[in-house]
């Protein structure tokens, strides 16, 4: 099937995205693991996003939306909403642009990455857990700074940047079957569809949903957008839900949603940490975990498999942070 | 000052071993991370070890020792006494040979280090901790098997194993000032003295050691091998004595022994895992540490850091292991 884009959501977008972001953003390794391809039956290609700059993809869409600003837009700063990664990267990207961030943060965000977004300089405000307090909170500092708004995933160069990610897979690895890449709002997922068909009409392209944050999933299915679904999850990157414009370049290119489960998220971690001596967060295996249960289906196949990200509480291992 | 040769442990040994493990062993990556630069006020390279087949360096002297063998011998199989990497490393390269492996495991070794050594096949037999008890059913085992002893570090094709870690690495980083690598029995640290001061003259070399079960820097400093000493640290690879053969390499060679203690090491995991995304073990973080502490030292200069394992305990992360 053809690509039917969705506005500036095109392979263009994406290979002007690699270019804007190629002097900030690492071109991340492809990893492998003889005894997990043993394990899954299958051939892995793992996308190595945990080694992006401040430790996850969100760094390739912070950075092309952040450097996509013109000079007076940049001037004034730009502000973002997010509990995580995108704040951390939102940070890191207006850090090297030389520009103000502000992050609106959810009370209850994890330590570490709050700790990330200010490490890298950017103003933290905090706000209640309540999307309509996010939501008031973030107007409020728009308002008062006159910044440039950039949302976590609903936004065309947020998209665009995410997809840089998988035109470095394919060509890292040539001859993919398939790739999983995790989804919450769908900015990576979105992107990943947008790249992977681009370059190879004939390729699967699955998103990976933990059971309890299964939105996504949902909505492709009913073939509308469900809204209203509480996650319950220890991915804590992967409660957001779908945007009307990620749902629809899901539901017109995207092979499918495959679960995992917490445990089953929880094993693939500790495969990855075991086997591959890398450090992924919850959210960043979860696209492992549904390779595994789903492995009858990728039997023999050469797969591509994105570690999102590896921003990790790791209070359990050494105690509290100094 | 001219490198005067131990019997059999010379560089030309070292670039047999290269050659003879090249199709076994990963040449590991050299890995960077500007925001522990930015802490030591250094450049530093680290030796990836932790990525080498079973997890750590140790492979690279049991696979020269295993495939040293004449086929006679072979035919008889190995045996060694490891509580952990060593065994996992000598199980994997007689499983790649073919041919059996014993290793004799005090009690109380690290669950993870015995499942590995069971995984790849060995024969796991279990004796006292004390050393007159290993070496009693060492001895047992030999005789009932006629196999062929190959001790963790005591052994010139084990010492020139270690050392092609270094010449890797000193062929990746050209312009090193100066390699830390962890000491315990000195295997690491004589092949590493053995290629590095072969290579250049003039880099410095070091050990790394945890203030618990520091006899490798008291022996140096008193000119005699101190064996009584207890050792008391997390480092649990960490925990051997000098035999006449590496304190003579050291005691020749050496430029010095940095200690750090078990905070310091348990802070440079946590740098490890955070900043470089990496699950390195204690005794793979000791020579960071060690750094660390000695930093004004190496102010500026260009260090090469071995991680030497990555094979840890996660329990405290992911519960008991299924």
């Amino acid at each position: 099937m053809a690509f039917a884009p969705v506005e500036n959501c095109s392979i263009d977008a994406v290979r002007e995205a690699a270019a804007r972001i190629a002097a900030h953003a690492r071109v991340t390794p492809v990893l492998q693991s003889a005894s997990i391809d043993r394990i899954a039956g299958a051939s892995l290609h793992f996308k190595a996003e945990h080694l992006q700059r401040a430790g996850a993809f969100k760094f390739r869409g912070a950075c092309n939306a952040v450097f996509s600003l013109d000079a007076a837009a940049a001037a004034r700063g730009v502000v973002t909403q997010s509990s995580g990664n995108h704040g951390a990267a939102i940070a890191l990207a207006c850090r090297l642009r030389g520009i103000p961030a502000t992050v609106v943060v959810p009370r209850g965000a994890p330590q570490v990455k709050l700790a990330a977004i200010a490490d890298f300089g950017a103003r933290i405000v905090p706000c209640e857990v309540s999307q309509h307090d996010r939501d008031r909170v973030t107007a409020q500092v728009l308002s008062e700074t006159g910044g440039e708004l950039i949302h976590p995933f609903d936004d065309p160069r947020v998209i665009a940047g995410q997809g840089t990610a998988t035109l470095e897979l394919m060509h890292q690895v040539p001859g993919l079957d398939a790739i999983i890449a995790p989804v919450s709002g769908g900015g990576l997922l979105s992107g990943t569809l947008i790249a992977a068909k681009a370059l190879n009409p004939g390729i699967a392209v699955f998103g990976a949903e933990p059971e309890g944050a299964a939105d996504a999933c949902a909505s492709l299915r009913q073939g509308r957008r469900i809204v209203d679904m509480r996650p319950d999850t220890i991915c804590d990157g992967l409660r957001a839900h779908l945007s009307e414009r990620t749902f629809t370049i899901l539901s017109r290119h995207c092979d499918g949603i495959l679960l995992a489960s917490d445990e089953e998220v929880r094993q693939a971690m500790r495969l990855v940490f075991e086997r591959m001596k890398q450090v992924v967060e919850p959210s960043g295996a979860v696209a492992l975990a549904a390779l595994l249960r789903a492995r009858a289906r990728f039997a023999g196949r050469r797969v591509g498999i994105v570690l999102s990200g590896g921003n990790l509480d790791l209070t359990a291992l050494f105690g509290t942070a100094e």
